[in-house]
This record gives C-alpha cells, structure tokens and sequence, in this order.
C-alpha cells in the first residue's frame, strides 16, 4: 500500500507518527500546503521515516492532486486537511482510481427558510451522491474515519451486532477535562471545524421523521464520563454520525451531543453574534491597503495552534458512543468509549491527547484494508465495516476501548 | 476662523451638519482618508455647503497635515479621529500654529507589572507632556471636547463654581437604552474606540492617592439615567475625565463608568480571551497569499458601521456628571446631564444620537472660540473654560441639557 496523506497538520504529524510503527505500508507521502510543515512532520520521525517523503500540494487544486497520486504510485489518499478540502480530494481520489479515507464528510448547507427545522444539504450529501461512480470504479471510499465519525460509528455497529437486539437510541458523547496551563482560552481542537460543527444546525434522526435540525446548543444535558473526567454538560451539535448511523444500522434515535461546555458556548455565540464566524472574506486595511480576509480564518490565527499545546495540556479527553435499548427482552443501556490521557500520548507519540485520538483511527483503518479484513467498494461508513477487528486492533495499538453498563 | 475638520466618520459628518447652520466660522474644509467619505459629508449640506470643502488626508503623515494646514489657511485643526491619530494631529498643528481640539486624548499605556494597580502612560500623558510649547507659542489646545470627555468637564466646573463648596466625588455616568433593529448585535459608537476604553485598566483618582488603575469592569453599580431611560449597570472604564477634572477642581474622587450592559461586558470579555481585541497584526491567509491584519479591525469591519445605524435605531442616550458634596453647610447630590432621543437627531440632523451627541460639542467650543468667551494658550481641557456660556449655547443649539437633585 502507497499512501498520500494530505495535510500535516496536527492530525497529519500525528498519523506519520503512529503509521510509522506498522509495518503493513509501503510509503507514505506527506503533502501540506506548507511544505516546511509536512517536511518537520517527517523529520520528527527520525530512523522510523525511511518510508515517508514530504511534498507540497494545494488540496483545492484537483490537477495538482491528481499529479500527486499519479507521481508517487498511491493507491489510498488519506485526507487529514479541514472540511473545505474533502471535496477536491474525494474527486481526485475518484478520478485516479485509488482508495479514499477521511475523517470529517461533505460539508451541510443549511435549508433557506426554516433552517432550525428542517435539514438543507446534509454532511456527506455531495460524497453520497456520487456512491455508483465509487461502485462502478470497484473502489472503496470509507468515509467519517476517525474517532468521531469513526471509532463513534464502530462502536454503534458492535453495539448492534452483539450487545443488543433492538436499539432505542445511540446518542455519540464527547467530553473531556483538558486543561491548557497559560491560556486563558485554547481550544484542544481546531477552532474552524469546532465553529463549523458548533453553529451549523445540529441535525437529528428519529425513525419515521428522518433527518431534521434544531436550533445550536439544543437540548443540554449532563453526561457523566469515565476516565474521571466526570459529569460534562453536552448539546447537539452537528456530527456526522448522525447521517451515517442510520444508513447502515437500526435505531429509534440518534443524537450527537459534544462536551463544549459553557464557556465554549458563549464564545461561539459570541462569534456568531459578532459575524466573526463567518467564512466569506471582508475588507480589512492591511500596510498601506486592503486585504480580503475571512473573520473565521483570523479568530484561528489569534488562537495558539492546537497541535502545539500538548505540552501545556493536561487531562483526558473521551470518545464514545452510548447506546439504550433491549437484549434477551432485558432493557440494556451502555457506553462504549475510548479515553486517551494527554500525558500518555505525549510520553509515547508527542502528540496532544485530542490529535492523537483522531489519527490512530485511519490508520489502523488502513491497516485492515491493507490486510484485507475491511473492504468493498463504494461510499461507506465506518460501520459498514466488520467492527471487531479495528476495536481488537485498537487495543494492539496501544489504546484499548472500554465498555461501561449504564 | 478656518477650520481644518480631519475626520468624516460619524462624528465629522455631524460636525459638518451642525456647523453649518451657525455663522461663526469662515471656511471649514473638510478631510478623510477616504476622500468620497469626506465628499459626501460635504454633498450631503446641500445648500449649506458653500463654507465647506473636502480634501483626502492621511492623518497619520505629518507632513500632509501641515500642508492642509498651510493650504487652506486654517487656524484651527478639528480632529474627528479615532484615537490612534490624536498626536500627529496635535503635533502638526503645534508645527503650524494654529489651535487645535480633539474629543480623545493621547493613549494609553498599562504599568509593565501592576496595570491592574498602578498607571502607566495615561491618558493624556504625551500631550500635557507638551504644554510648555503650547503656551510659548501662545496657542490653544483644548483637549477632549467631546461630550464625555467634554460637556462632562464642564459640567463638573460648573457644580464645583455654581453647586458646591466642597466634593466629595465627581463620578461620569453613561447610559442609554438604544436599540438598533434588525441585528443582534450592533454598538452605537466605534467598536474600536470601546475596546480600548473599556478593555484597558480602568483608571480611578482619588485626593491623596492619586490616580490609580483597577481590573477592567470593576466597582459595578446600577445607575438611574433621565429621561426614561432608567436603571442601567455601569462600571469603570478608562476615560479621559479621571485625568482631566483634578488638573483643574478639588474633589476627593473621581470616577468613569460606564452603562455598558451584561452583553456587551460579555462581548468585550470573549473578544480579550480570544485576542481579538489586539491591535498587532496577525498573518491571515488572503487570496493566494497572506496579509498582516490587525484582529480589532477585523471585528471592526464585521460589525455594521455604528454611523450608519441611526435609521433602524431607536431610544434615548444620556451623558452626564453626578457630583456628591455640600453647599451651604449642607450635603447635597446632584446628576448634570444631557440625553439625546434618536428619532429627533436623526429628523433634524440625520445623524445617529450618540454621534450627534458627540458632535455638538466641539462645534459649540469653537464658537466660543471664535468670539472669544473661551480662550487662552496651553494644552487645556474643557474644565479650565467658563461653564455658563457653554451650558446657554448648547441649550441655544436646541440640546438643552438639565440637572437632576438626587
């Protein structure tokens, strides 16, 4: 297996990190829009990157994607960039005939009139769309595959297939108590993707009504989660387990609430209140003239980098996936979950805990496709895939899963 | 007198509108960076533009200010600015000779260890730092001659000449209950200009101490404005009244605060931990390449321009000194105060209340200038005038202002 891994940001770095430790590949070629950074991600592996080479590539340039694949003979890209770039490189992927991963989907717009309502163009919508051009080309395109979409998308199939025979509602649940010691605000995650994901509607799935959305930060709740991390109050946000669970598995239900806490939530309402989280460039003075920027991309540059924090961070961070219904005609409710210490992962990888917890994902996924336990062809979610041996193989990565009995 | 009016923002279009309905000057000409902005100020006087001319000026280039100055043969510099440009202003009219008037003095700079505590650079500081040249080269430089700082300063002279024999404190008190249709989210008056009063440490004097510094939004209190706008909260700001009022009255106390509301105080909290409220650039990607911004004006650029607000604006503002002392033997607490209802600036000058309000003010000084009331040669502020021909012309501009025994 060739690889082209795009983007090398902290997710990136930390996949090199991880895929360098397994055997089951053959090269990795790291692409960034900033060749330095693809170039230190492969530095920093030392002896273990004789297999990696660096390379600057734009994502939004499908030619120059497309080169790319040709020139170093992959035959799997895997996309560790923001959303906006999931798009181009699913195109160049098709177009080239190779494999496809991804860890976030298509992005949604919402409906024109009753936006808190009723969904408009969904996550995923534009990837699904071109399901048969994947099916007729005989490759596969998993998409959603990292820990949440991802491990969070595994876990419901598991939960489906062994611990329940009828499912009520599988409602994703992220949290953590990560602190960042100097900041007094320094999100753990990119702050693009957390205001996409966290002002967007957050979409839900019952049975019988389908997708519908609501209004940002709906239905708060106070989930307690494992690891000592504790009680967190969560919202539905935008995710896209939601879209992609229901594909494949039956539920009454399913939600996905995010761990944001209240701080969080009123700095995003104060973004949005302030038009700072909009994506559309304005006119700012810049030297003598003006500059064209987009508000979201400057409130990120104001903020330190999230992959560069690990050393100042402590605490966990849990993913997981929580699940209520009945087995043998008993009512059953669990949550399965994956806890990673930040601690832990920076000693073993350099890597903050909330990075490092995206990445080890695709790459074990690729590991299975590589090895022949997971695969088809065609535009598929994590829980299309047979779920024990990625949750097997996680533990042989070094973080193991848990499940807790509600 | 001619008058060079550097500045066509809110408050210089106001300006322009209230000028040029009184006769006391010769020649006003009117200068922006933007020289449209300043042309259509100027247009819009319609007939009542025959004293006015608009030219394009960078306040910023010394040089430039001085060759207006020279060129259009004024003998006073009007600086309409935000505060950035208060001291090339001030220096290329000290160059020039001619008298000048501002409505912000000179920035700020926190203490290096104990802002919270102690002062660094105030307000002020590098302007009365040139007093001695002002007065040899026998020229006025009358300094915060807005509404607050300005009609507040007067105000306190005339309760220390007029009201009391002694005080005990002279506090300003700003509030209002305005409201802009359509947005969320909408400030009356310069974004910019209000993070830095409101985010830098707030100054407080106090007889025998001195002037110190607190932790921003300190000392909260509910204040009951006229004019049927009633109880809002207020709370320390840095503003240049602190500073001015004891170079020229005894109190035992003076103070600054603010009406700002549990929003904005909100807003102004998550703009500071974001960093947003930075004025050094950051690298921002713009087009195919980056730009330096700084992140204030980008927040700046996303909020509608409070200029342009006075149509969907609705409510009352009010400005005013409330003075705490005794007269005759007797304690006595008074509020002097000045509240302008929107609808009735905008009918009669189309201009928003607070610019308005602003506006008047400075036009008012000059025409006591002009016939000789006000006078006299240094870096003053509105305090060292006679009150009483001041408070009659305002009440003659159709702005009366009132007092309130409390």
């Amino acid at each position: 297996m060739r690889v082209l891994l795009v983007g090398a940001g902290g997710v990136g770095t930390a996949i090199t990190r991880i895929a360098a430790r397994r055997p089951f590949f053959e090269h990795m070629t790291v692409a960034d829009y900033d060749r330095g950074r693809a170039e230190r991600a492969v530095a920093a592996l030392g002896d273990r990157g004789e297999r990696f080479d660096a390379v600057r590539l734009d994502a939004s340039d499908p030619v120059a994607v497309r080169a790319a694949l040709d020139e170093h003979r992959c035959d799997v890209l895997l996309n560790a960039t923001d959303p906006r770039f999931v798009m181009p490189l699913f195109e160049a992927a098709l177009a080239r005939g190779t494999h496809y991963l991804d860890m976030a989907m298509s992005l949604s717009r919402p409906h024109p009139s009753r936006p808190y309502e009723e969904c408009g163009v969904k996550l995923g919508d534009a990837q699904f769309d071109r399901a048969p051009e994947w099916e007729a080309a005989g490759r596969l395109a998993l998409v959603g595959m990292g820990v949440e979409p991802g491990l969070s998308d595994v876990f419901a199939r598991y939960a489906s297939d062994e611990l329940f025979d009828e499912i009520e509602e599988i409602g994703i649940r992220d949290g953590a108590d990560l602190t960042v010691e100097g900041y007094d605000f320094a999100p753990s995650f990119s702050i693009w993707t957390t205001i996409e994901e966290c002002l967007n509607p957050p979409v839900v799935y019952e049975e019988g009504r389908g997708w519908f959305t609501t209004a940002p930060f709906s239905d708060p709740e106070v989930f307690d989660f494992p690891g000592g991390i504790g009680p967190v109050e969560c919202v539905n946000v935008e995710h896209e387990e939601v879209l992609l669970v229901p594909r494949w598995l039956k539920a009454g239900r399913v939600t996905f609430k995010y761990g944001l806490g209240d701080e969080f939530i009123g700095v995003l309402r104060t973004l949005h209140k302030l038009g700072l989280d909009r994506t559309e460039p304005v006119p700012v003075k810049s030297g003598a003239g003006s500059a064209l920027v987009s508000p979201r991309d400057v409130v990120a540059a104001c903020l330190p980098d999230p992959a560069g924090l690990g050393e100042r961070m402590h605490g966990k961070t849990c993913a997981g996936t929580w699940v209520k219904g009945s087995k043998d005609g008993q009512p059953r409710e669990v949550y399965l979950h994956h806890v990673v210490d930040n601690q832990w992962s920076m000693r073993e990888y350099g890597s903050q805990a909330v990075v490092w917890q995206t990445a080890v994902n695709p790459v074990a996924a690729l590991e299975l496709i590589a090895g022949g336990l997971w695969g088809g062809s065609g535009v598929l979610g994590p829980e299309a895939m047979p779920p024990r041996p990625f949750l097997d193989l996680l533990t042989e990565y070094g973080a193991p899963w848990g499940i807790r009995e509600q």
